[in-house]
């Protein structure tokens, strides 16, 4: 019986729509089904990781992924593919990339990683560390950083059961502490990898230089290096770190967000859009963070085109370029979409990671909430439980209007902060199942969307 | 305030109980913080794994767990720790285990396991195959099958959601293939690997063979390896397999459940029990299968006494011996139980991983299905959403008696049989926090079935 289903689902397009036979949960079942059995997504993020591989802005590699984006929409039936320019920053991490502490006559290698947009340290640069356990405890530490190299070690908070909330607490070190240490009068910050994981990892991700201060060289270090700093500086004696960072940046160089769409029927001028960023960091392979995101995007508008779904709406699959260093790709898209006075009725963005789902989380009116909600009983045979009011994404964040429903795709956070970032974020950490399942749900949410509407007085599902 | 709510949780025990003066939901946010902060589940996990190892029942291995856990538990300050004897089966691999594929010319090696309890071969078997795609499909084969090695390739079925229910679907093969192909005249059975995943692991298991029927090997092969040989059977020729294996059956031998508990004041007569078993396959290190398990039992009821709780009903650990191969621990836990007129309230297992925590399953009445979900509002914030009629566990199965209720601590399933009795059942599978989170649950839900009892009629928490 049960396999049946299934092949039917695969040997007809039943043609869904206005002449609509099958229920919304035969539908949603027939979804999983082609995921799960017939899925592309996990030989797609191969695809991505292995022969393409890291993706950060500007590369060479992130073009390459623009061009495969291109080809696999067209290849899999949208209506519509375009790429949409627009600039983004380019740097490089360069050669050079090494650091040492010292102590009592020990010298260890470290384990670090230059933040995305640092500057290089033009040669060796060597100095005196002092510790600081936040941005609010650096700030009083006055005259005693100046000359120093600033190692920012706050650690994320265990006891957060999201480890997203966790990673909210202490990004700042990451983000300013660089500049709030240069205000000092620090010569180099070292900043405590963000994870929670005890490894020798080290997680880059994005700084932000403060405009008019001047610009000195950051590092992520991995957490048990960090560990052995502390240990060290709570010993006797001077404890000092070399760093030598080559970090080149190219200014800004023109790239892509890679657009694909079905249109829709009786509501194409309605766009329901759903994406993930296509950059990604230079270390590992951007298989969570955010291949799992684009190929969630790609393959749950695949499954309603394989299981002969017609939308009444325009769903478009956006892969934005630049979520990492700049949200160029986000800002440029929402510019062009008021431009062209597009109306968008939802959008849903995958960018935390490739896991196990647990549902969705929306940034939107009263109604839209209770709308998103009506959806949690129809869905839950799939152990999606989670309808929240909550957070969209940083890539459709622009689109804000008052009237969009910006929805975030959440799946189990446990893992996440052990790949992001970090050279361990590769195709291996992400399981088949875990990745088809959040394809499925995607393409379950769309559809729900567009035959129901996100509008809580419609009727329920 | 969020540290210092952790900090006071540390410096002091609080002493719930009659007196208490701090809510449920604060109490419950100590058990997690102390399991996310301070936890011992991960080391002591480690420990079991690394140095310790396998513990498959009537092993040297098994016994060192034994002695292990009892030291555990008096270390962690239970109130009582004792050892009941249990006679077990004891069935090694034997130092020979190989096979190979013949086909056109061609030789391959196959990545295969006996499965737990099977006879040797007895020297080199070497015959044609022939496949069988079910136990159903087997026993229409009839004579074809006289003197060859059935190839029992059903694979689980990817399309359901929960894989439990995937295994549940075909694990027959692995159960009862010999025997049914034995009376058939085959020689020898050859079972697909019972896992979702394509890969070069096989996994062993038990099976049973029938009273009266001639006992013939059985092996399992990897799915990888399931997938040639299917090839070649498609292909022209004849198929042949050779497998040498040389198990050992010992009989029956002693060892023991390990049992500690803490006495409960007011109502001491009646036991809540939570449990997993300490016996394991012999490949891998048993992290998720039943590492995790008995870890989670030990850890909840730690983070009880180290937050000070004192129960008013009697909370036992039981880390049963040899629900791999015979579950001789969990009825020689019942039948004493009974001889000794114990009267068990309700009985908690963990034998599904130690993966992210969902909720929990009940074998119960209606009035115990409702007291159960009575909790599902105040374990919300946890991530824990599943609260139905379902299973308890196979070790505390035989404890059923219309009066205790059976729960089944539901983990995330997707990786579970990734791991199920392969190689790759090691501790580096399992996730820190996914662990710690799971004996945070435990120790939750013991504290409320004790505090509100799980009786529907029972006043809310």
């Amino acid at each position: 019986m049960f396999r049946l289903l299934i092949f039917i689902s695969f040997s007809c397009f039943f043609g869904v729509g206005a002449q609509t036979t099958v229920s919304d949960s035969v539908f949603i079942r027939h979804l999983y089904d082609t995921a799960l059995v017939a899925g592309k997504s996990y030989v797609d993020l191969e695809y991505l990781c292995k022969q393409i591989g890291p993706r950060l802005s500007g590369s060479a590699n992130a073009a390459r992924s623009v061009e495969w984006g291109k080809t696999k929409m067209e290849l899999y039936g949208f209506d519509k593919v375009w790429l949409m320019p627009v600039m983004v920053p380019k740097w490089e991490r360069g050669s050079d990339e090494e650091g040492f502490v010292y102590s009592n006559e020990e010298v260890t290698r470290l384990h670090i990683a230059a933040l995305g947009g640092s500057v290089g340290t033009n040669g060796i640069l060597k100095a005196e560390v002092i510790e600081a356990k936040s941005i609010e405890h650096l700030k009083t530490l006055g005259n005693l950083v100046k000359g120093k190299i600033v190692f920012l070690n706050e650690a994320m908070d265990p006891a957060r059961i999201n480890t997203f909330s966790a990673y909210g607490g202490c990004y700042q070190i990451r983000a300013y502490g660089a500049s709030e240490a240069a205000k000092l009068g620090a010569v180099a910050v070292l900043v405590r990898s963000l994870t929670l994981s005890l490894d020798y990892y080290p997680h880059t991700g994005s700084l932000q230089y403060e405009d008019g201060v001047h610009k000195i060289p950051a590092a992520a270090v991995s957490t048990r290096d960090a560990v052995l700093i502390k240990r060290l500086l709570n010993s006797k004696g001077k404890t000092e770190v070399s760093l030598s960072l080559s970090c080149i940046d190219h200014g800004m160089v023109p790239s892509y967000n890679v657009i694909g769409e079905i249109t829709g029927s009786s509501k194409k001028s309605e766009i329901i859009l759903i994406g993930g960023h296509l950059d990604s960091w230079d270390l590992g392979e951007g298989a969570h963070d955010d291949g799992a995101g684009v190929i969630h995007a790609l393959e749950a508008v695949r499954l309603l085109l394989v299981n002969g779904y017609r939308p009444e709406r325009t769903i478009r699959v956006v892969w934005f370029m630049n979520e990492e260093n700049g949200n160029f790709g986000g800002k440029k898209y929402s510019k062009v979409a008021r431009e062209n006075k597009e109306q968008h009725y939802a959008a849903i963005e995958s960018d935390r990671g490739g896991f196990a789902p647990r549902g969705f989380s929306i940034d939107g009116s009263v109604a839209q909430i209770t709308g998103l909600q009506q959806f949690a009983e129809i869905l839950a045979p799939y152990d999606l439980h989670e309808f929240e009011k909550g957070y969209g994404g940083v890539d459709i964040g622009p689109l804000r209007d008052g009237n969009v429903a910006l929805i975030g795709f959440v799946v189990d956070s446990q893992r996440y902060f052990d790949h992001h970032h970090a050279q361990s974020d590769v195709f291996e950490a992400v399981n088949k199942r875990e990745l088809e399942l959040g394809a499925a749900a995607c393409a379950a949410l769309i559809y729900l969307i567009d035959r129901h509407g996100i509008n809580g007085a419609t009727k329920q599902p």
